[in-house]
């Protein structure tokens, strides 16, 4: 299976405006059952999915060595690996105990499963936002990021209007970061409607998704998005922008409602 | 709360070795009750956690809007909000389900719970390799990400004998490349005690516990490490390294086993 896929894009390079075509990586959903449990969704790159498989469970422990896997079945297709292993006690413990783990998303279909599940409805008002509205926030993003240059080892998130960054958060996790942006704006009852979220980190259907639930028109990285968020952002009326760094930016969805 | 801290590390620059003091993003465990019952624990930076928990629960469709809420209890402390919320009956529909979420580690004592449930003893045998040969690896390493060249969006990991990559994986997530290396080489039935990880993501408490778990003595990153998986190396003997780039690395754990 390919790991990567192409989609044709909007690039800004120095004020000049070219449709081309850009490769993005694939995000694969892939689930994994043992014993005829499903213990999660990975949203992985679909290369190596029997390593991913064996490799996942020996990190958390489901199980001890190969020897401990009777038979591993995986449905390419589908995105799902469906492993018999001797030890089924352990998952008993593991897995009904609180600890949760590692992100996922549900039975492979991640789209509709948590678009629906989290009732996001398509953007219906169109933003009145141009490139160098972007680009100038873009420019006010990276310079307010302290802890960045502190350490290099954090990620940023804004929530902006137009003109301006209404509220900065910092964390060493991406979600965190929008989680804690998101949860100021929830409590300054602040309307999302016409905003623009920045973040310094990639664009997941994760990512997408908490931006869509909220009814925001667009979101801008400094970093990749994948195939899964385009997706999901082109479904949506959500204006996806990446690599987004000084006067370039790639435009990955909805750019007709950009005024460029 | 501190996002940072102080380590006393050795830089390695261009040849020279300098014992420098460094900057640390803290990576603080924080766990959230509702209504009594643990969600999640988060891997976070200690700021914003009334936000992170709102957002977070928002996010998940655990709340709906502020009102939900009637009651949130921080512990800095331990690292913990109690919240209280209206809404009962989403809770019991989300997470008596089969979707797992964020990565989380149980408990706030992430260390031991964590590192002990993994049975992770200390490293013993003390690797024999110089800033050279590591030095080497990396540049090997650069070259190896052809993805990244193609869609800046992966991350890549390998696993290492000093002379050489013996396994090399890319996925959109660092937690997938580095279990679908660690899956191969279980396959291959490779021992670890004398082998190195490379990474190009951020080390954080989780990746070092991956590392920990199988006796491997090294792990390099490009990126930036956490505090907790610089205090959990130290614990264990393991040898950490961030930004090793080029011909400049920091060394943040067990650096007099490493040949200068």
């Amino acid at each position: 299976m390919e790991d990567i896929t192409k989609y044709n894009i909007i690039r800004i390079k120095d004020r000049g405006v070219l449709k081309e075509e850009d490769t993005v990586v694939i995000e694969y959903p892939f689930t994994i059952f043992l014993n005829d449990e499903e213990i999660i969704t990975l949203l992985c790159s679909p290369n190596s999915l029997k390593e991913l498989t064996i490799g996942f469970l020996h990190s958390e422990g489901l199980i001890d060595s190969i020897s401990d896997i009777e038979k591993i079945i995986l449905d390419k297709e589908k995105g799902i690996a469906y492993v018999y292993s001797k030890n089924t006690n352990r998952l008993n413990k593991k897995f009904h105990g609180k600890r949760t783990i590692t992100s996922g998303c549900g039975k492979g279909t991640v789209f509709y499963n948590v678009v629906d599940s989290f009732n996001s409805k398509k953007i219906e008002d169109k933003i009145d936002i141009t490139i160098k509205q972007i680009m100038d926030l873009i420019k006010e993003f990276n310079k307010s990021s302290q802890l960045f240059l502190d350490t290099g080892g954090v990620h940023s998130c804004a929530l902006c209007d137009i003109n301006k960054i209404i509220i900065f958060k910092e964390d060493i996790g991406r979600h965190n970061a929008l989680d804690k942006v998101l949860g100021k704006a929830l409590l300054e009852d602040i309307d999302f409607k016409d905003k623009i979220i920045l973040t310094s980190g990639r664009i997941s259907s994760e990512i997408l998704i908490k931006v869509a639930k909220r009814q925001i028109p667009v979101i801008v990285s400094r970093s990749a998005p994948t195939s899964l968020s385009i997706d999901i952002a082109k479904e949506l009326n959500i204006i996806l922008i990446g690599f987004a760094r000084g006067k370039r930016m790639n435009i990955y969805s909805n750019f007709p409602t950009l005024k460029v």
